[in-house]
C-alpha cells in the first residue's frame, strides 16, 4: 500500500523521496524546483501534507518552505538546526503520523551533519525502509567534512555510530533511501549501485566492514575538494530561501553580448563542447548542459557576478536555468542562437582544437600538458610530466603554466573543455583532450601514481 | 488528441483550464493556488510551457505570475495591460504555437474589460473551441460594470459586439470555456448548464437573441452590487501578486483568543451555522466553510486588519486559508478546537437561535423581521414589512434596526446566520431563519414584489 517514488536529480547526485499511502505523502529532502514533485504527486492522485528534510543541505537550496507554501504542509526540519522559518521541530523518537498507515519515527544520525536525521518508515507492519539523507549510501557514507575541516574528524566517528545505529534499529531487510551517493560530491568516494538494504550493506559497506578508528582514516583520506558554492548553501537553507523563479531570462542582443565579453564578463556556451570546438565566441567559456553544469558553473563563477548563457535554443537555456537555479544561482541573461548569428563580427567566431590521448603522444616531449582533473584522480594515476591544477584553482594558477600550446586534459573531456576555455580566454593557445583518460594507457604515454 | 480539463473553483464560481496536446500545456485564467494546477498537469504527465490570462482578473488573485515562477513557462497577458511584470504582450491575431499540434489563436473581445482576450482553440482541422473568460458564458455574459459604474454601458456594447464576433469566428460546434458563470459576482444573471456550444449559445443567450440597445438595457438592469474586495484585485493582478502562501497560521490560545474579541477583532467560526447555532464564542462571527466563505468575508471585513479564523479541525483551517489566500487574504491566525475548548470562561460559551418561516408565522406581527438578502432578490419578492439591508451594508445601517428581537433571513440560511452573529456581536438579540426562501410562502407569510 505504502509506496516510494524517487525524484531524481542527477545532475547533483541525488535524490528526493515522496512516500505516499495512496492518498497522502510525505516528500523527504526536495530541491528547489518543486513543480517536479507536484508533478509527481498529481501523477499518484495524492495530496503532499509532509514535507521532511534530513538535514540542512550544503549542496542545493532546498525546496522545503516553497513545497509548504504551495500546499500547507507541515514542514519537519531537525529541532537542533537554528533556522529562521516555521517548521515542526524534530527530534530522535518523535513520530511523523502522515495517515494512519504511513508513519515516520525519527532517528538522530549524526555525522553529516551535527543535527542529520534519518526517517524510518514504518507500515504497520513495522519498519520497511528508512530515508538515510547523507548517512547511509549505497556503498558509502556521506561525506563529514562540510561544515569545515575542524569537525570533519568528529563527524566520522559520529557518522560511524550513526550508520550502526540504523543496522541496529532495522531489519536486514529494510531499503535504504539516501539523498546523496549518486555522484555528489556529498558522498565519500565507492558509491554503487541504485538500490540497497540495510542486510546487503553490512556486507559491503566500509562503516560496517571497518571498526571506528579505521573508518574515520578510510573516511578522511577519501575526501578531496568539494565545490565552493557549497559554502553558501547552508546559510540560505537555515535563513528559508527565496522563492525560485524558472520564468524566461531577459535576452541580450549581440552588441551587448560582445560588450559583455569585452569587459571580462562570465558568458557560458551551454552546448556540448564538440559543438564549441567547431565554432564559439572569443572569450566564452565552455560548459555544456551535457555535463554537470551546476556544479562546474557554481564552483568557478565568482559568486554574484553577473552571468550571460548562450544556448542554441530556448529550451537550452531554459533547462540550464533550471539547473543553476537548484543552487541558487538565480537571474541568468541569456542570448540564443548559433554563435555565427550572436557575433557582431566575423573575427569574434573561433575554433577550440580538440585532440585525441593518440594524438597527444605524437606530438612528443616538451609538450606542455596540463591535468585538472581532482586531487584524488591525480593521486591514482596520472601522465608523466604533466602539470597538475585542479579545475578549481585554475583561474588563480595559470601563472604556473610554462609557455607554448597547452594541452589540455581530464577525464573524459567535459572539465578539458572548460579549462582549455578559461585559458583561451586568457590568450593563451590550447587544445583540449576529449577522450576518456583510460585511453592515455593505450595510447602509449607514460603514466605514475602518487599512491 | 488535444484535450481541455477543468480545474474548477466553485467558491468563486470560476474555472480554470489544462489545454493539452498529451505532452505541453497551455493554462488558462488560474488560481492563485496553482498546487492544484500542476498536480493535474502530472496527472496527466504533461509539462505547462503556456499561462494565458484572459483579462486581468476582478474576482481573485491570478496563479499566473507564481505558475510560471515555478515551471518557466511563457506567460501571455493583453498588450494593452500595463503590467508590472514580464509577460509576453498579446494581441488581436496573434497565435500562441504551444506545440505543432496545438494553437491559440487571441481575439480582441471586450467588454467584461476593455482589454479582454479570447483564444481559439486550432487544431490541425481548425477551430474546435474558444477561451472565452468574461466574455461569452453560459447562458450569460460577463458583467460590464467592474471597471466602474462610468464604463458599464460602453462596455455594455463592447461586449454585445464581441460575443457576436465570437459567433462569427467560430463554427456552431465549437466549444466555450469561460472562465465565469458557476456562481461568480462576475457574470451576470441566467447563468445556466456546464457546458455549451456556440452554436446552442446562440439560441438561448440574451446576448444573442437582443439587439445592442435593448441588450444594454437588459445587462444594466441585471447588475447588483458585487464584493467590494473586488477592488483590490485589479491593482494587485496589475502589479504581479506575491507567492502563495498557505503553511499553516500561528494558534492563538484561549487567552489571547478572549482579548481579541474583547477588543472587537474579527473572529470567524467556520464551522456549519447549525454548529454555530448549538455554541459559539461570544463575539464570533458565522462564516462556515460549507457556504461562500471568501466571497463573504472578503466582502465584509475592513481590509487589511487582523483576522482569526477558528475552526473544529485543522483541515478545516487549511481549506479556509486555501479559500481566502485566492482573494489575497492572507496570513490569518487560527484557533482549533470546540467551543467549549477555547472558552476561558464558560458564560463565553452562546447559542445562536434558528427559525423556520413557519415559525415566524406564528410570532405574528410587530416582529422586526430583517432581510439580508441582495437587492435584485428583494426586488423580485420579499416579505411584507421586512426591513431589507444587504449583508454587505449592514454594519453600517445597524441603526435602522428597531428595538427588540431581530428575526434575520435570506434565501437559505448563510447569510442570515452571519448577519445574525454581527448584529448579536452588537448586543442586539436575534434568531436567523435557516431556511429555503420558498418556505414564506408555504408559510403563509404575505409577500410583495417590487417589480
Amino acid at each position: 500500500m505504502v509506496a516510494v517514488e524517487v525524484v531524481e536529480t542527477s545532475s547533483l547526485g541525488d535524490r528526493s523521496y515522496l512516500v505516499t499511502d495512496g492518498a497522502v505523502a510525505a516528500v523527504v529532502d526536495p530541491q528547489r524546483d518543486v513543480d517536479r514533485v507536484l508533478a509527481l504527486a498529481g501523477h499518484h492522485d495524492v495530496s503532499i501534507t509532509h514535507v521532511l528534510e534530513t538535514h540542512i543541505h550544503n549542496d542545493y537550496i532546498s525546496g522545503g518552505v516553497e513545497l509548504c507554501r504551495l500546499t500547507g504542509a507541515q514542514y519537519g526540519v531537525a529541532a537542533a538546526d537554528v533556522v529562521s522559518f516555521a517548521r515542526r521541530p524534530l527530534a530522535e523518537g518523535d513520530v511523523v503520523a502522515v495517515s494512519p498507515g504511513l508513519r515516520l519515527r525519527v532517528l538522530a544520525t549524526p555525522g553529516h551533519t551535527f543535527h542529520h536525521l534519518s526517517y524510518v518508515l514504518e507500515d504497520p507492519d513495522g519498519a520497511v525502509g528508512v530515508f538515510t539523507g547523507g548517512s547511509l549510501l549505497f556503498g558509502s557514507t556521506g561525506r563529514t567534512d562540510l561544515l569545515g575541516q575542524q569537525h570533519s574528524e568528529e563527524l566520522a566517528r559520529h557518522q560511524h555510530a550513526s550508520v550502526r545505529k540504523l543496522a541496529d534499529v532495522l531489519p536486514d531487510g529494510a531499503a535504504i533511501w539516501p539523498t546523496h551517493g549518486f555522484g555528489s560530491y556529498c558522498s565519500t568516494g565507492g558509491v554503487s549501485g541504485s538500490s540497497a538494504t540495510v542486510g546487503q550493506q553490512k556486507k559491503v559497506n566500509a562503516a560496517f566492514r571497518l571498526g571506528e578508528d579505521e573508518f574515520v582514516e578510510h573516511t578522511l583520506f577519501a575526501l578531496d575538494a568539494f565545490p565552493a558554492y557549497y559554502a553558501q548553501m547552508g546559510p540560505r537553507n537555515l535563513a528559508g530561501p527565496e522563492p525560485v523563479d524558472l520564468r524566461g531570462p531577459a535576452r541580450v542582443r549581440p552588441a551587448e553580448l560582445a560588450r559583455r565579453l569585452r569587459v571580462g564578463d562570465w558568458v557560458v556556451d551551454l552546448r556540448s563542447r564538440q559543438a564549441f570546438s567547431q565554432a564559439h565566441l572569443a572569450g566564452t567559456i565552455s560548459l555544456g548542459l551535457d555535463g554537470p553544469l551546476a556544479t562546474w558553473l557554481g564552483w568557478l563563477i565568482e559568486w554574484g557576478s553577473p552571468l550571460t548563457l548562450i544556448g542554441e535554443a530556448p529550451e537550452q537555456v531554459a533547462a540550464a536555468q533550471r539547473e543553476l537555479a537548484r543552487i541558487g544561482v538565480d537571474r541568468p541573461t541569456a542570448a540564443v542562437g548559433r554563435p555565427q548569428e550572436l557575433a557582431i563580427d566575423v573575427n569574434l567566431v573561433r575554433r577550440l582544437p580538440s585532440a585525441t590521448f593518440g594524438d597527444l603522444a605524437e606530438v612528443g616531449p616538451g609538450t606542455v600538458v596540463l591535468d585538472v582533473r581532482m586531487r584524488s584522480e591525480w593521486r591514482a594515476c596520472h601522465l608523466k610530466n604533466a602539470v597538475h591544477i585542479p579545475l578549481f584553482e585554475l583561474r588563480y594558477r595559470t601563472h604556473e603554466l610554462p609557455d607554448g600550446v597547452v594541452w589540455v586534459h581530464c577525464s573524459a573531456g567535459y572539465r578539458a573543455a572548460a579549462a582549455a576555455s578559461l585559458l583561451a580566454r586568457e590568450g593563451r593557445e590550447v587544445v583540449f583532450v576529449d577522450e576518456e583518460f583510460a585511453a592515455a594507457h593505450r595510447a602509449g604515454l607514460p603514466l605514475v601514481s602518487d599512491r
